[in-house]
């Protein structure tokens, strides 16, 4: 606390990432990033984009990147906003999309930076329990006596639960009123056909799509986050945006971004990939007794019937294992276990086997 | 407007930055790039942190940049805040330290993005007019009857007018009880010997001075900013940080700005370099009429008696120079002017000399 604080910021709980530690033959399943390295074309359209140019400010509207993604999911690049990661893409639309005299409405459990965004902008929130299978239950929108706006991850986080695009819509339908945002950043695990509701945007302009190049391309150290939704929505992105930064991607991750989501084979081939691994690793950990709920994330949301979650993590921590625990009601008992390669999941398989036991190997 | 937009965004006069055409042989002096690149070292920092680990977060904390920051100006890395680009770290700034109860204070003709970061954190603003030779007075701030901050550029944008060091500490010791933002963008430039007010920060617990890379260093293109000040000054632009953007530098704009700070070799030639070229543009515009105000920065602020500045920078722009024309009270006949190298200078020179003709040849 000091003097020159504005009121604002002593009244702030910050938001608290995962760890980032740099420890040598760390396993590091604690923040779902990707386990494969980003696509050997982003590598080399960034390798090219060094030189005398970085002298010069970027390209402010970012439009080689906003026709990349308009052309990925034919779209208009009037209806695609960039930012600085999906978080300054999210903190744009909690503060130009989400404030109204009306509560903003999302799940008791999802990501827990949207009560932090409602701090910082002054927003009244109201969060809706989700069902007892850690699910949505969309009636619980279309009935809340007082609504301004809806957020809610789809996958959910850290469930990793997917909400069908058909609740999406009765939503969006039900509410014509309130803008309603979908934030995407695992949608690409939901399986190989696209899941998102981008496929929406252009029946329902109160939907905004929030997706990120940080998890399904591999970039989570590029801070590239983009919104789809109808072009007024987008407006009103842009105009807070305009009012912050000027030029909140560099050039760096423009041309990376770019590359990124032109290169489709490399992306299909490690969201496959990653897809692939967490099947058998939801059968593994299932063996060893834990109740896994249904993902379509790049992370599991797991929990062992005889033994605490928090000691679990310390003893995987011990195991230099590192995975996330939440000590919050309702999901104490839960690990959140990001995707990794094969190694990094038979590493962790391996351990808990230790740490639980093999139920197949215990006298009946 | 939108059904869905908050009531602020409505209420936004977003920021115009300086366009960035990319035409060819466009001698483009409008947004106060350097005319040099950046480091080599530069370049090979960021070509070094090109790989795999892109799919890893950065540090949030960008410690190894802060640590390089602190070395270069003797402070303790707890001093240091760094951003995605000075504006992001002002925006922080205007929403953590400049909104109090009583009115900011800042100069008439100054950086016109501050009444836009008035406007988006909702801060009431009061402008003191320069004074005739368009420097601040520092007595207008000290008898303001009511004063909740003070920002203002140093040198001054865009002016380039200078306010000597004893001038900022004489206002930090009258005004004990306000924070005072000083933004450095240009500060480098005003010679060899740092001018900076970081020399004034251990005595004044109530200064925050701002800085950027985009200039000095050659790196626009890579968004980087930072600011220096009391921890308890640095806490709360964290706390505001970390309710809005966890990882807002990407890996390669830490790496590139680590190398940034400790190339001092190249960092004072090119900045000799572009201070040479100034004295001598300078030189060369009073020659043909021109009125140059005393600038301490990488451009300078010129008028000409008997030619309109709208007219003129028309006039360059139908010969490819493009200069930067703000159509604002007291400065509308001014032109502002980037310092390019020595043939954009002379470019620049030459087509002026062709437009306002040289009084020199001129009979008596």
């Amino acid at each position: 606390m000091s003097l020159y604080w504005s009121d604002l910021v002593a009244s702030l709980t910050p938001y608290v990432p995962g760890e980032q530690p740099r420890l040598p033959d760390l396993v590091k399943l604690n923040t779902n990033e990707n386990p494969y390295p980003p696509s050997p074309r982003v590598l080399e359209a960034i390798r090219q984009e060094i030189g005398g140019g970085l002298r010069l400010y970027p390209d402010p509207e970012a439009a080689r990147l906003k026709n990349a993604i308009a052309r990925y999911y034919r779209v208009l690049p009037g209806q695609v906003f960039v930012g600085n990661g999906s978080d300054e893409v999210l903190g744009h639309a909690f503060q130009g999309l989400l404030k109204h005299d009306r509560p903003l409405l999302f799940p008791d459990i999802s990501y827990s930076f949207y009560p932090v965004y409602c701090g910082l902008y002054g927003i009244t929130q109201r969060t809706l329990a989700l069902n007892d299978r850690f699910e949505i239950d969309v009636d619980d929108y279309l009935n809340a006596p007082d609504c301004g706006a809806v957020i809610f991850p789809n996958p959910n986080a850290p469930t990793g639960c997917l909400l069908p695009l058909a609740e999406i819509e009765r939503l969006l339908a039900g509410k014509p009123d309130v803008a309603v945002v979908v934030d995407e950043a695992y949608i690409d695990f939901a399986g190989q056909e696209s899941m998102s509701a981008i496929a929406l945007v252009d029946r329902h302009p109160n939907l905004l799509v929030v997706q990120t190049l940080s998890k399904s391309r591999s970039l989570a150290g590029l801070r590239v986050g983009f919104a789809v939704g109808h072009a007024s929505l987008i407006e009103a992105l842009e105009r807070i945006k305009n009012s912050f930064n000027s030029y909140p991607l560099d050039r760096l991750a423009i041309a990376g971004a770019v590359a990124a989501m032109e290169d489709h084979a490399y992306f299909e081939s490690t969201r496959a990939a990653v897809i692939h691994s967490r099947e058998r690793l939801v059968r593994d950990l299932s063996d060893l007794g834990f109740a896994v709920l249904p993902s379509a994330a790049n992370f599991i949301f797991a929990r062992h019937p005889d033994h605490d979650a928090g000691e679990l993590a310390s003893a995987l921590r011990a195991r230099s294992i590192i995975v996330r625990h939440f000590r919050q009601a309702r999901i104490a008992q839960f690990l959140r276990i990001s995707i990794g390669n094969d190694a990094q999941c038979a590493a962790l398989t391996t351990a808990l086997r230790e740490i639980v036991g093999d139920p197949r190997n215990e006298s009946p």
